[in-house]
This record gives C-alpha cells, sequence and structure tokens, in this order.
C-alpha cells in the first residue's frame, strides 16, 4: 500500500504558479514547495513540469535545484522526475561512485517489473549516451560484472505461475554450485537472471525445504565478497522487495551519521507503491517506527519532506 | 532498398474475402493468394489478419496452415506474421532443432534494431511464457551461451556518434583476446554485446588498421568450433547486414537440395527492408541474379511466391 496522499482535484497551472512564486523574492518558501510537490502522484508532478514548462519556458528540476540544496534538494529533484528517469539518475550516480552502489542497480533490475526495467534502460540510453549494461560493465569486473550485467539485461517472463519440479532441480544446482565453492557459478548466475520472479521464489523455497536453511545463508561465507553480497541482495530484492527495503531504511537510520542517500531512496522510489507496508515491517523489526526514526535523525525540510511522503501531515 | 512492390490503396475487407474465396471449393487457389498476400506491406497484412478475424471468426493463419503445405506454407505464414512475431517464431524454431541454428538468433540480436529487438523478446515472451534470454540459456552451453545470451538481451544505444579513442583501445583488447586463444573472452563477449553498432564498426575498423587484417580472420582458427563460428557471424551482422544477409542466400541455394529455411527467412524478412541491396551484392560476387539463382532451384507455388517477393511480378 502507498503512503503518498494525493488528492484527486488539483490544477497543473496553479500548482505551477504557486512553485514559480516559492521561489520568488528573498529567499526560498520551502514549505509551500512540500505541500504542494509532496501530495503529488506520478502524472500529476509530470502535468505540473510541463505547465511549469510552458509558462515559464524553463525546466523545473532545474529551478528547483538553483533554489534548493544539500539532502532535500536531492530528494525533491528525484521525487519530480518521472519513476524510470528517476531510476535512471539514481543508476548514474551509483556507477559514478568510488566503489559503485551495486545495491542501486540490484533494486532497479530485480524490483521494477520487467516493463519498468525496459523503460529504465530507455531512460539511461537517452540520458548519458551509453546504455545501462555498457556503463555497468565498464565499470565493473570479473563476477560482480557477470551478474549485473545479465540482471540488468533481463526481460523476464512475469506471470504468478511457476514449474515446482524446475525449482527442485534448479534449488539442486544452485546448491552444487553453492557448495563447491568454485566459484564457477555460470549456472546460478543464469538462473537468478534469466527466470521469472514466480519460478525464482518457488526455487528458493524449493532450496530451503530440501536443505533446510536459506539460500542466503547458504551464501554467506565471506562478508568482504563484493560478489557475495551482490547475490545476497538480489536474492533479496527478488524473494521479498519490502522486507528488503525496511533493512535499507533500517540499515541508512543505523548508520553513523546517517546513509541520506540510501533513505531518500527508500521513502521516494516507494511512497507511491508499498511504504505503508514497509513502514509496518519496519515497526515490527526494530519497535519503533519509521516516522519516529526519521523524525528523530533528520531535520529541516529535509525531515519534513520525507514524513509528507511517509503521509503524516505535519508541515 | 525494398524490394517488395504494395499498392498504397488496399481493402482489408475485400483482401479477406478474396483469400477466404480462394481457400474454399475444389483445391486450393494459391496463385489469387500469393497475388494479394505477396503485395501488402505489414500494416496491411496486419489489417487484413484483423478483417479475416472480424469475418470468419477465425485466425487467417490458422487458415492458410490448414489449405497449404511445404516451404510454401512455412513462408507465406511466416510472412504474413508481425515482423516482431515472426522473429519470435523464427527464433523458437531455430533453438528447438537438434543443433540449435545460432545463426538466426545472432541476426534477430543483432541486425534488429534494439527497439526491435525488445519487441521480439515481448512478443516471444507472450508465445512462449519463457523469456528469450532464458529459452537461449537452456538450449546452449560454455562460451556460445554466454555469447548468445548477452546478445539477445542488449539495448545498444542507437545513434551514429563513435569514440575514436574507444575504438582504439577496445581494439587492442579484442586483439589481446583473439591472440591469447586462452579462450578467456569475457572483454570480447563484453564489447560485442554491449557497444553501440556505430562504436563497434568504429572499433573492426581500427582493428584492421592497426594489425593489417580483418577481426574475423584473425577468429578463423578452428571452422568446426561453434563458438568461433557464432563469434565470426556476429561481427558480419554488425558489420554489413546485407552482406551477411546475400552470404546467407548464397549458401542456401548452393546447398545440396536447396536449404529451404534459410533461403525464406532472408526475402521474408528483407523484402520490406532491405532485399533490392542484398540482390546486387548477390549479383556482383556470384555472377547471377538472385532471382535466376531461385528461378532454378525452387519450384511451384513457393517459387512464385519468392519471386513475387522479389518485386518481380510474374505470376
Amino acid at each position: 500500500m502507498a503512503s503518498l496522499i494525493a488528492p484527486k482535484q488539483f490544477s497543473p497551472l496553479e500548482d505551477a504558479e504557486n512553485i514559480k512564486r516559492a521561489c520568488q523574492g528573498w529567499g526560498t518558501d520551502e514549505r509551500a514547495i512540500i505541500a504542494i510537490l509532496g501530495h503529488r502522484d506520478a502524472t500529476q508532478r509530470k502535468l505540473i513540469r510541463l505547465a511549469f514548462e510552458e509558462i515559464y519556458q524553463q525546466d523545473l528540476i532545474k529551478q528547483l535545484k538553483s533554489e534548493l540544496s544539500g539532502d532535500f534538494e536531492r530528494a525533491i529533484c528525484n521525487w519530480t522526475l518521472d519513476p524510470a528517469d528517476r531510476d535512471a539518475v539514481l543508476a548514474n550516480v551509483a556507477l559514478q561512485k568510488m566503489i559503485p552502489d551495486y545495491r542501486v542497480i540490484i533494486e532497479i533490475a530485480c524490483i521494477r517489473s520487467p516493463e519498468e526495467l525496459l523503460a529504465v534502460r530507455r531512460a539511461y540510453r537517452s540520458r548519458n549516451k551509453r546504455s545501462l549494461e555498457e556503463d555497468v560493465a565498464s565499470q565493473t569486473t570479473g563476477y560482480v560484472r557477470k551478474l549485473l550485467v545479465a540482471l540488468v539485461s533481463a526481460y523476464r517472463y512475469d506471470e504468478d505461475e511457476c514449474d515446482m519440479q524446475m525449482a527442485h532441480s534448479e534449488a539442486d544446482m544452485l546448491r552444487e554450485d553453492i557448495h563447491e565453492k568454485a566459484f564457477n557459478h555460470d549456472e546460478l548466475i543464469r538462473i537468478v537472471s534469466t527466470r521469472s520472479k514466480a519460478q525464482l521464489k518457488a526455487t528458493f523455497n524449493s532450496y530451503r525445504d530440501i536443505y533446510g536453511r536459506s539460500i542466503t545463508k547458504g551464501l554467506s561465507g565471506d562478508l568482504a565478497d563484493d560478489y557475495l553480497a551482490a547475490l545476497r541482495t538480489t536474492i533479496r530484492c527478488i524473494r521479498d522487495p519490502k522486507k528488503y527495503y525496511a533493512k535499507v531504511a533500517r540499515n541508512a537510520i543505523n548508520a553513523v551519521g546517517t546513509d541520506e542517500d540510501a533513505l531518500s531512496r527508500v521513502i521516494i522510489t516507494r511512497a507511491e507503491k508499498d511504504l505503508r507496508d514497509i513502514e509496518e515491517l519496519y515497526r515490527k523489526r526494530n519497535s519503533i517506527t519509521l516516522y519516529d526514526a526519521i523524525s528523530r535523525d533528520t531535520s529541516g525540510d529535509y525531515k519534513a519532506f520525507l514524513l509528507v511522503l511517509l503521509g503524516r501531515d505535519e508541515v
């Protein structure tokens, strides 16, 4: 369930004018901007961008960038982008870090629907003049590269049916690849990057039934190994995206100084999807609500904006 | 340049009725069917299928399958399909052979535009309830699998610009991978499966400039090696699709007993694209026109149909 609260009735032209007004004169009225954009869904935000462009011959995102700063600026600009375009930006930023943030790439590849992933690849290509898989390949090496390139290139079958016999036999193959520790994971990469998500969930369940422990436990060898970490993230993203995001939020909040990029990513990419469920999982696991944790850990306009996206209006 | 001759004016309803009439009574009037479908472009054929379905509550392809047989049936049914759907069928047939026909997969992956390839993957998935890359992976092994899965999963950047410095440095990397013969071709597969076609052409040219021979020559080791053969096909499809198709037609015609599947594939998939240019290349290389070669090597309705698609109406 989504957490975003957006009114059915709205006027893109009025919104655009009110945002422009908030940007003019002495200082910027951040709270006015939050009160508008924090209550509009993806389609509404797109119409506001179009109206803004039409009236002022100016890109709304550029305007926001020039008026705002820091975590708040990044969060509200990413929020205002089309979802596919936003993922393309997140992927690009993640790849350009000194140590690429594989998690972002894996989330996009494994949690978005196959059609959404294609839209991200299209957006990435038109923004960067290179394909997503091309940049992933040039920023990574070895098994991490094999896994990530295969994941971002996937266009999986997308229905719920699955083949139980294949689930058993592929659980065996996974076991073999993992147990050997010979690190010839070609079969494993083929399976996790080509099978449908429903099929993979059946395979992971079958693995647990046969071997009595989860497949991520089987992969827990060396924590510092990038490839094993990427593989665990992949499996978690496919198995239970909500639980995965609750964990990302928890790690972000518990990090020394808070990992704002990761926290923003969870809130912004899930507010229109399933943030309400993620909150519920968060509360169960951490004995504190995500709302309270964010209230305690962040401040100012950034905090106000995240809380609005959580659907608790106290601006 | 296309070879297909299709009138601007046409009536889908009349065409559907005339095809139905040709299928009724004693025997089928194949020539009437050729005279209609052999002169309609993809959009027109689609409208005829819709009209046929509307009038007779029957799928036109099924009707044709039940009336016709042999090479002619396969050719006209494939022709009548939407291009993306047809490629999905060709890929599926190629993968189900005892020895999968890699060429078909490589052609589709490397000669179609990135958007066309996505459409094929979508059609494949909805026909077969599995993704194309999933089936490619399960029908192949080793380096052939690595190469083909990467090729069918690609969504390349699609503009003409290219980076000459990268072309030089990647030509060096290709040389290294090829020369080592250690068969650790990971870099090579990454390059041919992720870079844009314009960039790859520059890289292949650069290879020839630096090393004085074409890259396919460098790969000519063991002719019987499936992987090297697949790699050469890949490079040829990217470097010069028309020349590649002229060669496929030549091999098909020169094969003992003629390889009708390959011949039909060239004519049917290129008649609306560049078959006129392929004919020209064919004539230059073989001192006989493709028209004459086909006239000599085939017969009956099958022959009549291919010649109509070549744009020489003598039915």
